[in-house]
């Protein structure tokens, strides 16, 4: 008989948060859209940086150098792809703060961008990480367009208490450290899955 | 009664073709995309193009300076988005050959894309411009994968004759230069509009 002496390592006891393994809330969302695709689940990638280059140099012949480039403001959300047929639109943001969401972290191209994605069929929303809570919530666009215009006149964030009251929470997994597709599968494919 | 002294000039007989006025593929493709968004049609957009940062200058407070970085070769196509709530997804390309298009213009990475947006429901095709000829046509994501399975024992190039048996033909336009969403409606959407 074979002897484990490392068994108990590999039980639930160890669970370590994708949080905790040091991993920000970008990286938690390639895992899980890289489980995704390797599982053959759904497409979905994050967009590259937009990026406005002013300089290149040509002299290696095998690699171009870009010498100088500037950050651009995307005109779109960073995540899309395809999940049983239907488009996929989303956002995501992590704050630290304990009590609200502050609105300016979503510019007013990508508030319009998911209305006309909305407007086209798509399925569309943003995920918001409160680090300071371990809490994940994903608010669908509908919510987040109104939160944004209420934000031109009063209140500037969208707090705790409101998401829980309009959102749906993510639980944190392992494997698909932000398994918002479960949310999609509950919530918005019931009567056409 | 007013006179119009230009109206001449407002008449088709002073059409002139997309790749006339220099706009090269990418331009009449991004053009079509920005009219199918302003006239609420569909919501595609062309990815940005990916791009490795080594080093970034932080010495100006407004504007992060990065100053060095490469191009990387892109897993997925260049282009996606939503239409009549389909996910869409293509790859656009220009050859000035009048006999043949190179199959090596379309990276692996990429077939392995338009295969797997395929196995979940999206649209997928490519769009290849022959400049010298003036044509274009929008191939299936399924035609080229076959195309790309025979390239690997065989020949390596589509020819003109082999796009005009499998493809549709896009006519180029003025203010849609290169309305593929026809090919789309008149082709996919069919049955189900």
């Amino acid at each position: 008989m074979i002897n484990y002496p490392n068994k108990k390592k590999m039980t639930n006891r160890n669970y370590v948060s994708a949080s905790n393994r040091g991993m920000d809330f970008e990286a938690m969302i390639n895992q899980t859209n890289a489980f995704y695709r390797d599982n053959d689940i759904a497409v979905i990638y994050k967009k590259p940086i937009p990026i406005q280059i002013v300089g290149v140099d040509y002299a290696r012949r095998s690699a171009a150098k870009i010498t100088e480039a500037y950050y651009k403001l995307p005109s779109t959300t960073d995540y899309n792809g395809v999940y049983k047929g239907h488009y996929i639109d989303f956002e995501a943001k992590e704050t630290r703060s304990k009590t609200s969401f502050p609105i300016k972290n979503i510019h007013e191209h990508q508030i319009n961008h998911l209305k006309q994605v909305k407007n086209h069929g798509g399925i569309c929303f943003i995920i918001v990480y409160f680090s300071a809570l371990g809490q994940i919530f994903l608010m669908d666009a509908d919510d987040v367009v109104r939160f944004y215009e209420r934000s031109k006149k009063g209140r500037k964030s969208i707090t705790v208490a409101e998401f829980e009251a309009t959102s749906y929470p993510i639980k944190e997994g392992y494997r698909k450290p932000v398994d918002y597709l479960k949310i999609l599968d509950e919530h918005y494919l019931k009567q056409n899955p």
